[in-house]
């Protein structure tokens, strides 16, 4: 292992994955099934099938298939902008002094700006090729909602997109990269669904809400012939899109005989760090490594770090399925923060049983101190990453430094998810010291628990 | 040649070029000196002192080496973002249905957003490397000053940036990238030197220009210790720089077998399109190859197609050497157009004796027809290009669909030198169908050609 590691490890195209790799698998204790709000039984294909696209729902209850084929037909769209580098941080590592080797995955580069587009790519493919001529979607932040544009176009379907009122005019921007794409862009909520009348009735001049959008979103696709809604986080079918992440980080590494010791990746919904890990904790779970994992998350939306193991709906409007995971509560409201992609009250249900037995860490940062690294990374390593990323940045600086203290060689990948490209007004906010913190009180965090249903499996 | 080529011809680290290509080395008709404005004769090294790096006044005064190395600590710099992708334009190839094979260089994979980057990194090393700790430059649309800041960045210098005060307004989010990475950024014309108190007094309210923020920046230069200056168009040694591009571009083709029947690449002071072709032109004049070059300039701005020959100021404000050169004029005054990279009224001097001497084509567009092109490349390869590179996309498929029409299989290299990311505003006018195009009349080109200087060299 003396051989000279290239800065950027990459795959040729022929080395591509072929494969989705299904962690659910090759876990022994299964993440509990997803319920039915009625009934409170599994939910079941038929039950999801209104809403979601036939290969997605397939998906999303197979917790036994471990390696799922990409369908040569996205694999095609995948060569438009895969594979993503795996850069070897020698900057950053010269920087900080650390003995540490650093590698990152860089999912940025691509007009959407992030890893989103690996999931709204399969999303549009299966609706292409199940004979769906539109979607809907909502986006708050932005990502997803470029990334859907984006997708759609290439396969020719049309798309909505319920764009959080005040997302749509602080970022008017995203809304452009949006609209250019072609997507059809409904600020949220709008006189164009019930959902969003009955809103606009009880509250004129609301911003709006991610859950407000969704339930717009939602009530589009099942009223319309041949549409379909897609979501871009913390479902199972999500993460299993995002596995390319791992698939390829792992391929590449492979070929140099380089095994990670510490995996760390930011975690919102869950899309991100589900996906990157994937095919390592399946390594970890079959007794193959003693890689250790890290979720990085905002301090003012803990959800692994001081959420609760329960039930609870993925939405605020109590529209969807009961998902077990770490939570917030659905009703929890996250202090404004800049990463608008962390602030979520939930997390994936795999991620979330993987927490609970232990298997994977998590750590939650202050944005101050997320943007300090931020920045230190982009004037040494060249690409200034999104609030988001950055918080998976803090947590591999502060591993780094660590092993600088203790002398240990470790090696680190972390997921660099997307750029801040469309997000310098946190930066401007940075560098003008207006930036604050915002840590929830234990009165709002009881709050939020107070909205988790009191169904008999939460007691 | 039944290969199957890849979607994205990677190098390989150790494939990377090595040395840049100077292509005046193998030009039979070398461009006309550059001449000192007072004198009239060729300037000298210690003309240029004052204001340049010395490393960079060696290299844009030699015309007779071919091939000069890049310093190790400069290859080093590369690798952190470079090789650029070489991609194969498979879908754009299919919806057209064009015989014709497209393949583009893609320089816009950095947080820049362009190929600015390779001159600007190589600028700021020579600077480290003669010990001087500051350097000053000027920015109009922003692609450079942020290049400029993050080359600054990574080698420790302290840089000022000038930025054209309207810019500055009209583009925050630029602003606010470049001060991220630690740039002084100051809204010119500013108090802060004398050629900008004078324009202020003389016109408290103007939004300045580049020629002003040149002016600025230049003064604050050479009154300052162990301080230059930096430019990122139009001189020669911008364009060794730039050369990287045609080398790795040539570099790929060359492991397939590939070669161009065409190249085409927008011009606004000629720094991407020199780079680009350099080597390969360097083939042609020796008689290795029959390919074609085709620059692509705004209608609203046609320095090749309507300007003239003739020795000029590289500024508005008649302060710089005399180039020669395709000028409209130092005084003319192109119409608004949204790709600011290309609103320059010269050219570089290298190019423009090519195509004074028939080696080089160029063509013309107004922008509604080049965003018509961004847009339809953007949906099917993914990539929202920046409006300068678009001029090179309508070529493009201007050339494929000839090809269509006449059966003929050609190979077609284009550079696509950067991305839309921070242009939107530009794309928001497209959209709304608010932009438009403004060709200049012969009376606006016989104003700009009166402030071309009457030296006897003109007559």
């Amino acid at each position: 292992m003396t051989q000279k590691i290239p800065t950027r490890l990459y795959l040729a195209e022929d080395e591509l994955p072929k494969v989705w790799y299904n962690l659910r698998a090759v876990m022994k204790n299964k993440p509990d099934p997803i319920l039915h709000p009625g009934t409170l039984q599994p939910v079941t294909a038929a039950d999801l099938a209104p809403v979601f696209c036939k290969g997605c729902i397939d998906q999303e209850l197979d917790d036994s298939t471990l390696l799922i084929p990409i369908p040569e037909g996205l694999q095609e769209f995948y060569r438009a902008y895969r594979p993503a580098p795996l850069i070897r941080a020698y900057f950053l590592e010269k920087t900080l002094g650390t003995p540490a080797e650093i590698y990152y995955k860089f999912e940025g580069n691509n007009t959407s700006g992030s890893h989103k587009l690996n999931s709204a790519a399969a999303q549009a493919y299966y609706a292409k090729e199940e004979g769906l001529t539109s979607l809907t979607t909502e986006t708050g932040a932005g990502q997803w909602g470029s990334a859907m544009a984006m997708a759609c176009a290439f396969y020719g379907i049309d798309l909505t997109v319920f764009m959080v009122k005040v997302s749509s005019e602080q970022k008017p921007y995203r809304k452009a990269l949006i609209e250019t794409y072609g997507a059809n862009l409904i600020p949220s909520p709008s006189d164009t669904t019930e959902s969003g009348r009955k809103i606009l009735a009880d509250n004129p001049n609301t911003g709006g809400s991610l859950g407000c959008a969704i339930s717009e979103a939602i009530e589009r696709a099942v009223k319309t012939d041949k549409c379909r809604y897609v979501l871009g986080s913390v479902l199972n079918h999500v993460l299993l899109h995002q596995s390319i992440i791992g698939q390829e980080a792992k391929a590449a590494l492979d070929k140099y005989g380089i095994k990670p010791d510490i995996i760390i990746g930011c975690a919102g919904g869950g899309s991100n760090l589900g996906g990157l890990i994937a095919p390592f904790m399946g390594e970890k779970i079959k007794g193959a490594s003693n890689t250790r994992f890290i979720a990085a998350e905002p301090v003012s939306c803990p959800s692994f770090t001081r959420g609760r193991y329960a039930y609870d709906f993925g939405d605020t409007a109590q529209t969807t399925p009961l998902i077990r995971m770490f939570t917030l509560g659905n009703g929890f409201i996250p202090s404004a923060n800049h990463a608008g992609g962390l602030r979520y009250h939930g997390m994936n249900s795999v991620l979330s049983k993987l927490y609970k037995d232990g298997c994977l860490e998590a750590r939650s940062y202050e944005q101050t101190t997320v943007f300090d690294a931020a920045i230190q990374f982009a004037k040494i390593e060249g690409i200034l990453p999104a609030p988001e990323s950055s918080h998976a940045i803090r947590a591999v600086i502060d591993e780094a430094l660590e092993c600088k203290r203790t002398g240990e060689k470790k090696t680190i990948l972390f997921g660099l998810t997307g750029t801040g490209y469309f997000d310098m007004t946190a930066y401007m906010s940075y560098n003008a010291k207006t930036m604050s913190d915002s840590i929830p009180t234990d009165e709002d965090l009881t709050r939020g628990f107070a909205t988790i249903p009191a169904i008999p499996q939460n007691r």
